[in-house]
Formats: C-alpha cells, sequence, structure tokens
C-alpha cells in the first residue's frame, strides 16, 4: 500500500485520495500559516516499487504565482541528495507528472530543498574558521537561530552585506549562500584572499529559519512576508529582520546583495535600486560595472531578461535591498535565480540546481571584488 | 549575550535562568509529552566564544532513573559530529557540568544523537540496494515511517529479527543498527554474505520515530513506553507496535533481539527471556552459546552485570523480548548498551559512543551466524 | 593504434605481435631479473575504444606454476583501483582472454596490483600513529625501504610477527596487511585495544620492495627467493631477510604469521610447523585453536583443504615459518590466499579479491588475541 | 641510524655524508641523465624522530639557475601529499636547510611532486569522461605514454591547445593542467559549458614522463631539453615533440599555451610571441586581451613583472610557443609559474602551490572563453 508523507524537515503536501488501483494520488499543497500564500511542495512516495504513479496537484492555480508552473518540471530524488527533473504538465489550473519507481521510494519537491539542519552545518563549519566571527543575533518565533558570519577587513571602508531566503520556498538562495562561504573560506584562492583584506563581509545565509523548516514558501511562521518588513519591522512581527536591520545600522553597509529565486523567468538576472530617492549616477555605474564583470566571471548570469525597471522614487521601501539601499546611500541589489531552468543554457536533467547555484554564488566574488576595488 | 535553544530535531531543554556575569546557567529537563519520563536532554549553546560557562541541571533527580547520573559524563559536540564527553558532576539531585568555549558554539546531550533525518538516510541507502526490501508498514501518531528492511534468504528456516529505539532517547540502539546493517550489505564480508544465504533478516531501525524527532527519552507522542505495548497494542495507542507485531505474525520469527540502552550499568550486556512460561533448556543453552561466541567476536560484550534473572514464569509478557520469545517459542533477548561506558574497557574521552556502538553491531553478526548454522 | 605497454610500478609483459586487422594480441611474460621464475604479468591498452582483443600469452606453459593456469580468470581494470575478472582459457600451454573496451584503456595483472608508492603510503599512515613506532630497518639490494611497524604493549609477554609478500607477485599479502593495520589502528574496535594491551606486534607489509616495483613473481632484484633464504640469509645475497631476522634476534618471538598468496589451491588455508624438529603437543593445540577460531571470525578460512603435512623432522628451514618455529620454540604459520577464488563462496566478479584479503587481515586478529589470551 | 633515499618515482638525491653525531647531512643533486642541467631533488628521510638535522646541498651552485636559490624555501612534506615550506638559506653556493622531525619520516623537495602514477590516474579519470576523447600518440624513449585528451566541439573554429611539463622538474605545470582538466569536465560550470560548445580543446598534462619518473629537471631520458626542439625535432632524438607536433599539424591550432615552472621570478607572467617574424597588431590585441581578463580572473596573475621582451624577428623557432605562434600564425604564448611564491601575495607557510596552481588552471578558462569568443 502506498504511504505519503512531508512529515519531515520542510515537508508540504496533503493528500486528497490515492487511487490504488489506478495509480493515480491527488494531492493539495499546503498554505502558509497565517497566510495565503503557497507552491512550496515537498514530500515522500513509499512502497511505490515497480509501479507508475501519476501526481495531480489540484490546486496548483490557486499558487502564489501560477504562471509559474509554465515550462517548470518538477524536481525528484531517490536519496535526498542529488534532484533530478521529471516531465510536468500544467494545464486548467493542474500539475500533473508521473514517475516509474525503480526503488521503493522518492521525494518530489518544487527545488532542491535546503534543511534548516543542513543551515546549522553549514553555519557550523563556517564558525570554526579562524577567518570567522559568529554569532546569533536573534531568533525567529519560533526560537530558531539567526546567524550571522562576519569575516574579512574590520577596519575595510567596504562592509559588504549579503543575505540570503527571506522566502524559504527559495532553497537556492541557500545553496548559493554555500558557494559563497565555501570559496571565501578556500584559503589558496586569490579572488578570495584579496577580497578579505579589501572588505568586511556580513553573511545572513537564511533569514527564515521557521519558514524553512515548516515548509513555507514565502513568510515566516506567522505568516509576514519578511521582503515587505524592512521598513516597518518590528520584534513581535519580523524579528528576523529586525536583528539584522539592527546590525546593519550599528556596523554600517556599503554594499548589499539580497539572494532569492523566481518563480516566473526563467534566468539569473539582477534587480537594482533605481527606484529609490536616492539614486543617481554613481549607484547607476557601480550596478553597470557590476552586471559587466559578474557576466564574463559567470555566462550563467545575464542582464538581458530580468523585472521592469522602478519608475524613479517609485521603490517600495518596504524591501530590503530598496531600503538598504536608500538607508545607507549605497548599491542594493536583489538577485534572482530561477526555479526553471537558465533558457540560455538548459539542462535538460537537472534544470536550474543546486550545484548551479553554488557556483553562482562562487563566482559572484569576482565582481564583488572589482567593486570594492575600482569604487 | 548567551543564546540557549532547544528548536531542532531531538532538541529538549528548559532554560530556567542565564546568569551572564557569573556565567551559570540553570536548565530544566523537558518531560515527553503526557508522561512523566525524562532523562534526555538536547541543546545547543551560541554566542560562547572564550567564556567558561557553569551549567546545572536541577531537577536532574526528578530523571527516570536518578542513579543513572552517578559516574555519569555529559556528551559535547562542537560540530554535531563527534562527541567527547566532559566532566560532571552530580550531588544533592544537581547535574553540575562546565565548559570552556574555543569557539562560539556547543552542542550538549545525554548521549550522541540520532536524528529522523539520519534515520531516513541509514533507511534509504538500505533500501535503495538490491539485497534489500524495503517497506514502510505503518506510521506512527505524528505521521512519521516505521521502516522495515527484509534482506537475505526468503526461503530460510530461519527469522532473524531486530529492532531497536523503542526508548527515543536511547539512540545508541539505532547507532548499533547502522553496524548491522553496514555490515550485511557490504558485500565482500563473508560472513555476512554466509549469513544471509543461511537466513532471512528483519531490521526495524527505529521503533519511535516520534520521540526521536521529539526529544523523548522513553515514550510515543502520546506518552506510552512502547516496551510496555506487546501483549496489549491498539493502532491508537502504539501503532509503532501494532505494525510491527502484525508483521511477525504473518512472517514468523525464530530468532529476536531488541536492542536498548541502559541508565545505570557501565556494561554492555543480554538479558534472555528465562521469565517466560515456555522456557526451556533449549532456549537456555541457545542464549548461552550465543553469549559466548559473543564475546569472542567483541570484548566489549561481557555477561558477568546484568539485570537480576527472572524468576521462572515471571516475566512481563508486554516486553517485546519476552512476548516474542513465549509467542514464536523462540530465542528472544534484549541487548543492552551503557549510556556511560564500559567499565572494563573505559575510555576517558569518549565513553561508549556510536562508534563503539556501531562496532558492537557489526560483530554481533558473528553470532548471529554461529546461532543460525548450530540451531 | 594501439600501444600496449608496461613502463610503470610492478609492470610485467613483452609483445611479441600485434595484429591490427584481426585483432590479436601476442604476449609473453617477462622472467624475474636473474631467474627463471615468472608468473605475474601487468600491463596497459591504450587506443582501444570500441575494440575487441583477444590477448594470446603464449609462454603460459613456462610459469613457475603452470596448474595455477586452470579455473583462473585475468583480473582486469579500467581505472586502476577496481580489479573485476575476465573469462580465460588455458590450453595447450597458452592463457588466452578477450576483451570489449568501453573506454579506450585498460590495465590487466596476474591480481590486483599493490605499487610500492602504495606501501610507502599504506607504512606513512601507520606510522604516523601515536601507537605506532616505525622504522627502516635495512635497506633492498636496489636501496628500497625495509619498513617494520612495532605497536602494542613493549612489555608484554607476547611478540606476535606478521610478514608478508616476500614473494612480490602475491600482492594479496600486502592487502592483507593493510586489513591487519587498519584494524589495529581503529581506537574504538574492542579486539584490536586488548590485543595492543595483551601483546606486542611486529608488522613488515613488504618484504620484497624491489621485486615489487620490477614487477617479479617471486625473488628480490638478484633473483633470489626470500623465502628459502631464512637459515642462510646474508646481507649481499637477500638483505631484506637479513635485517628482519636480525630483528627477531633482537626483539624475541614468540608468535609468527608468514603471509602469501597460492597460484593453485582455490582456499584460504594455513600451514604449520608439524616438520620441525621441536614440534609438540603444545605447538600442535595453539595450531588448533588458531584454526577453530579464524573459522568462526571468518567463513572465508577452512582447513579442509591445504598443503600435504610435512613428515616430522622434514621441515626446510630455510623456510620462514619453519626457521622462526623453531628458532624460537613458538607457533610459526604460513597463511596462504588463493590467486583464484575461494571455492567455497566463489564471486564470478571479482573472485578472490583485495577487499576480501582486507577483511581477512582485520578478521584475523580475533584468533591472534584469543591466542594470547589463552597460551 | 638515519636511512636516507630517493629510490621512488621522481626521486634524485645523492647522499654524500651523514655525520649521525652532528646531525649534520651532506647532499649534491643528480644531473639529469646525459646532461648537465640539475636543480630538481626528492628525496626521504627515515628513522629520524624527534631529531633536528642540518641538510647542506653542497652542489646548489652549479644548479641550472643558481639564482633560484636565492628567498627560495624548500618543500617539505609528512604524508607526501601536503607540502609545506621550511627556512632555507643559500649562502657562498650551499643551500642549507633544517628540520626537527616530530614523525619518523619526511619528504623534501624542490617543489611538490607530480609522479608519473598520478598522471595515469590524471589522464584516465579524464578519459572515462563522455565529453573526452582520449588517445596515447607516442612513446617516450623509455617507453611512456604521451597522453593527448580532445574535448570540445571538434567543428569549432577554434583549436586550442595547451601542453605541460616539457621540463619535468617544473611539476606546478601539471598541476596546473588538473585544474583545467577538472573544470572542463565540471558539467555544472557555465564557462567551462560555454567553451566546450565554442571550442575544441587539446591537451597534453605530461610532455616528458620519462623525466618526470627519473627525477630530472629539465630534460628527456637522453638528456635532450623538449622547449627547444620543436623546430628540429627527430623520432629518435625528442619523440615527445614530434608527436605532439604532428598531432598539432594534422588538427589545426588557433591558440597555444604552453606551460611552466620560472626558478627565478616570484610571480605569475605569460611570455609573448613579439619576436616571431609573422608577430602583428592583431596578436598584440589579443596577448593584450588575454592578460587583462586573467587579471581580473585570478589576481595570483600579474603582468608588471616577467621576462624581458624579444626584439622583433628575435625569437627563438626551437621554442614551442614561438614555434606554433609562427607556423600557425596564431596566439601563442608561454605561461610561468613560480617555484617560490607570488611576491604580490605572499605566503609563508605553503609559497607557491599545488592548490594555487590548480586554481590557475581553472581560471584560466575565463580568458580562453573570452577569447575564443571575443575573436
Amino acid at each position: 500500500m502506498l504511504h505519503i508523507n512531508s512529515t519531515f524537515s520542510s515537508g508540504n503536501i496533503d493528500v486528497v485520495d490515492i487511487n490504488e488501483s489506478s495509480n493515480q494520488v491527488q494531492l493539495k499543497i499546503h498554505q502558509d500559516n497565517n497566510s495565503d500564500f503557497k507552491q512550496w511542495f515537498h514530500f515522500k512516495v513509499n512502497n511505490a516499487l515497480n509501479r507508475t504513479l501519476t501526481f495531480q496537484v489540484s490546486d496548483a492555480k490557486d499558487a502564489a504565482y501560477p504562471d509559474g508552473w509554465e515550462n517548470y518540471n518538477v524536481c525528484c530524488s531517490l536519496d535526498g541528495e542529488e534532484w533530478f527533473r521529471i516531465p510536468t504538465d500544467y494545464k486548467d489550473g493542474v500539475l500533473t507528472f508521473e514517475f516509474s519507481f525503480e526503488e521503493s521510494s522518492a521525494y518530489f519537491a518544487y527545488f532542491a530543498p535546503y534543511s534548516y539542519e543542513r543551515h546549522l552545518s553549514l553555519v557550523h563549519q563556517a564558525a570554526c574558521h579562524p577567518l570567522v566571527e559568529h554569532s546569533v543575533i536573534g531568533q525567529s518565533l519560533d526560537g530558531r537561530e539567526i546567524n550571522l558570519l562576519r569575516l574579512g577587513n574590520p577596519s575595510a571602508k567596504h562592509k559588504v552585506w549579503l543575505i540570503a531566503r527571506q522566502h524559504p520556498g527559495e532553497t537556492m538562495a541557500e545553496w548559493f549562500m554555500e558557494g559563497v562561504i565555501g570559496r571565501l573560506l578556500d584559503y589558496t584562492d586569490a579572488t578570495a584572499n584579496q577580497l578579505l583584506n579589501e572588505a568586511c563581509l556580513y553573511l545572513v545565509p537564511n533569514m527564515n529559519p521557521d519558514g524553512t523548516e515548516r515548509g513555507h514558501l514565502r513568510t515566516n511562521a506567522n505568516g509576514v512576508n519578511l521582503n515587505r518588513e524592512w521598513n516597518c519591522s518590528t520584534p513581535e512581527q519580523s524579528p528576523e529582520v529586525y536583528c539584522v536591520r539592527d546590525m546593519m545600522l550599528k556596523e554600517g553597509v556599503t554594499m548589499f546583495i539580497d539572494v532569492h529565486g523566481d518563480e516566473g523567468l526563467p534566468y539569473v538576472f539582477l534587480a537594482g535600486s533605481e527606484g529609490i530617492p536616492s539614486y543617481n549616477d554613481e549607484l547607476s555605474k557601480q550596478e553597470e560595472h557590476f552586471k559587466q564583470v559578474f557576466k564574463m566571471a559567470n555566462p550563467d548570469f545575464q542582464d538581458e531578461f530580468g523585472y521592469p525597471k522602478d519608475s524613479p522614487g517609485e521603490a517600495d521601501l518596504s524591501v530590503a535591498s530598496s531600503w538598504v539601499a536608500e538607508q545607507f546611500k549605497c548599491f542594493g541589489m536583489t538577485l534572482e535565480m530561477p526555479f526553471k531552468d537558465n533558457a540560455n543554457a538548459p539542462d535538460v536533467e537537472y534544470g536550474w540546481s543546486p550545484e548551479r547555484s553554488i557556483q553562482l554564488g562562487e563566482t559572484i566574488l569576482t565582481p564583488i571584488l572589482s567593486h570594492v576595488t575600482t569604487f
């Protein structure tokens, strides 16, 4: 008898019906607690050896960004480590995919998960490195850690902040941070070494541990979208943002990158702060320089496709990159990776993947170094 | 500012007070849900770099087995992987230990934890092995998997069952199962290969996944001690036992070992089924044979120290090994490993450890093979 | 165009003819320098992608032990690490085998090679362990190291010596030593720990480094069979034996095992010292005890098949185990592993293998411990 | 008693005298066979536990490039894997260094060695990759393999050749190739993937296997400096060059990089082909573009320090990069890495190292990609 469950870290599914004879499984996605957002799913199917099952997510049309299902392929894993894509249809508001089991079990997810347990391990490995100063700067509503890693030259003029995963379902953002951290701590890497001399780096690899553990798409334990809290955060409603903002005000910021995943666009791109009141030619030049070097360092980055630009003065200052750019009069950008794939260099088997996210994180050090040595 | 938390898999602690100036931390252990049992603890301390802290567990005297604190040393880990011991006092009902932090964080636990995530990974690795038939035979009250691995010769006369971790805080029992499984699946191991030809093995590496995840000492999600359920289990109260018993009745049992940890005795030992109604000379001979070979295979096993023997007919048939031995008229024993250490071969640095538990699991294949080829 | 070569460590082949159009390759084996012995071969074929080649070793009948080719299958490796068997015929004195290349290159050998470079690495890893005292006690004719590892309790009454690979083509002997050393240095292994307390162990993992490097079957750089030198060794002719014998006389011996491979018999077995002048009931009892425990510890060991027993007083005292047993009036045995397979538990894919040799080495600690605690 | 030997792959030393009481060791370096060149050394010291030894290389002044000893620090390894630097003096033509042994053995070398065995393993790992076409295109005088790896788009206009280690003592050149190959075969690397689409790559990771194995500094088995053979190579004198040149003429070349180590300059730099007859503005622009992108991709590369430029038409066409650039009218450069360190980013502990060589190899893909997409 089939056994389907999501009772594990970042699990999310509701089983509506299992028809053993027709091999049809009807599923729904669970909303974030106290919120209407849903699109993240992550579940495990057991006792399915030698069976071919058809899964239907009947409420896909009610997802936060239904257009995200167009040309999207579900992520599947046999071992919880390697995640490949399986052909997926989206029609009449229903997401349908089929899988032939050659082992008894398989995992399915919106994107390769990144658990809170792995987050703790990532932070620990960095924390015990002699170059890194680690602190828990606050805790989430459920009591989980908000971890900050500081490394580099504390007296450098450049204070570079990277934060990730305000939206917990955008797991590629934390895979990306694994790349950033891994390369920074590679003591033989000439780029990393020079950057650590020329800048002080502040990294928050996971802004939303409760959403991570609970299997949320976009919000914290109480249904709050953290990336709409930056100009109005309170310790009660969004302690995750509040404590980071607090440290920024204490330590200063000269460069800020907020790392995300985008449900719709099949590209890696950056969104700038052109809509903030204090935007000027200098910031524009810095953004352009960054993008040119990033393209050279990693062809997965492009700047042809992206969000429409904000009109001058129209930026939403509740958004992290806008608030930081305006508050500190500095470079502030949002980096988006696809849930789907990079349409310029598609990978049928894996789509956009943890490995490519990690490499994007590794290679972003080149434009960051170029920025701090140029400006 | 110190940050202490247990909001993670198998975490368990209540912080009563942190005195930042005197570096004193007052703690209590959380009871199992709906139960008075407590003794398992597992928590993390952050932001403690270069500080020496004193921890006091003020309710240690209310633990399930307070004598277990005598000569006990707390397990500590910097990375969540290597667990060493730190000097610990038990006086006036309070457990006290001190730690000097050379990194920002450390974990403390009653014994090296074994998380549900690791359980899933253990089962998966075994499940994808061609020799293994994996099934989820039921689910816990919270909806987690009860996993059964079947391997070996399905038509063999010998049906050997090993189950572990009815008591979730006795994590050494699952480390032990890692050893059993790892050796059975080593295709170059002559003992394993012969055993797989001569017997069919049934392994339940974790009987109590809810207790595992919740940080319980001895009970399931609803406070039920599974090892008192074998003659009275219901799907409502102890589905974890019910589904395993069900499979036993279907498949048969000729040999049964139930793996545990003991809070008090600093030895590895076996408890037999001498108290069941149908005990006889044949079972006595089998138990004695098993113990003699086990001693030769692994000097960590001994049979000088152990529980007092049951009087004839006085066995508690709600206990797994007694119920199985009586039901199937077969070899049924309970294996106990220490929380403390093996006093015959003490290890000041690590005490009894995951590594020794794994090796005990590996080496138990030798007496099992000797049993099935002899009887 | 095919490229066949053996210009690497332990390489041995002469190419007689390559017929590119018929895909036939004629080979001969090179004799040990200054000797008629030959049977070891080890070579590499390149530029063979998508071709099926037939190899004929035309002088197989002139090998040291031509009966060894009966039921023998050649070892093949694509990566130099995993060695599998390929079907092989021996007829009319010619050894013939065929291989279909799915990669450009493959290695072929009589048995999985164990290079001098790997020997140095094995010794180094042991040498830096705090329990081990390492010394180079002499050098071979070509100037290579004779390495001795001493570990355990220097004041113990039991002095246990294991030496391996007097015959360099019997590489399984050094794989075996890897198992012995690995388990002895596993600080969590209860058997190893007790043995290190109760005995002092002396290990010589490679008696013949020149033969190893030169691709010899049985002799040192000058064609001398070291296992016929023990009662007549000189520094000029067999410095490899001379220096070990010297250390034995200085340090003492209470137990001696000399590890070999046998071309003919498809079994693991021990040869005793029943033919030495001072053989007696006590030695006979010790040998019998050892064999019984070894069988229990590892079913790959058996004592049904083996060499015919020496008549009393007829032992050849130039042979290591006889000389040592007589000289020190102690347990002295020769352990033989097959080049072919264990016919009691055959493995079509790998035959007898490095992995099984390693495990035999690991498990021999159980009878050694039983010996030193019993006698 | 001390034991010093170099009887292993790429070993090179002559022991002149060991003074056991004064702990002084007198050494000389062995010349390349049939040549006066010497500077490479590689030897092992045994039986030195707890001793502090002083080593003097008395003929250092006769080395190929004696100025290379200025500010040079000897490479030392305890395990043959990690190579650190030890303080070294060069005075009155003698190279002196001291080492305190905390283990019984240590290796000393001019630079971290790269053995022929490792070369075979590197080639094999690449060869079994589906993207790679491997062939042995010739053999050295001693009969070792000249390996060519071809990968990428066979019909691309760009034919990019990288060759390394014409001078076998310049081992950093093969470490570098490990980086090149490793990144090219990382299927998640966007730069590598684009490059494999846009170019066909030809890699010869080791031009001189005999010199590698024999412990030579600069020449092949017969004392020939391969990098003075390109316009006059014969199969008898320099088959290693002859077969590569042959393949170039068959396959074509549009870009060529020859990888070396430099005894004197403490920098990474490129030497161009400005002295060849057909040099022109286009080649000059290409060289300049390459250097600018390389600097951005890896700060270890610089173009301030380097060799004096050739006068127009004065290039020595027996040198690989000049011959190729002239023959194919294409980009042809020699890449030099230091034996000492990068003086712009010195590393006291390791100096220039295998790890940095590997990373330089990885990062050179960025300027190569920029070249092939630009020109």
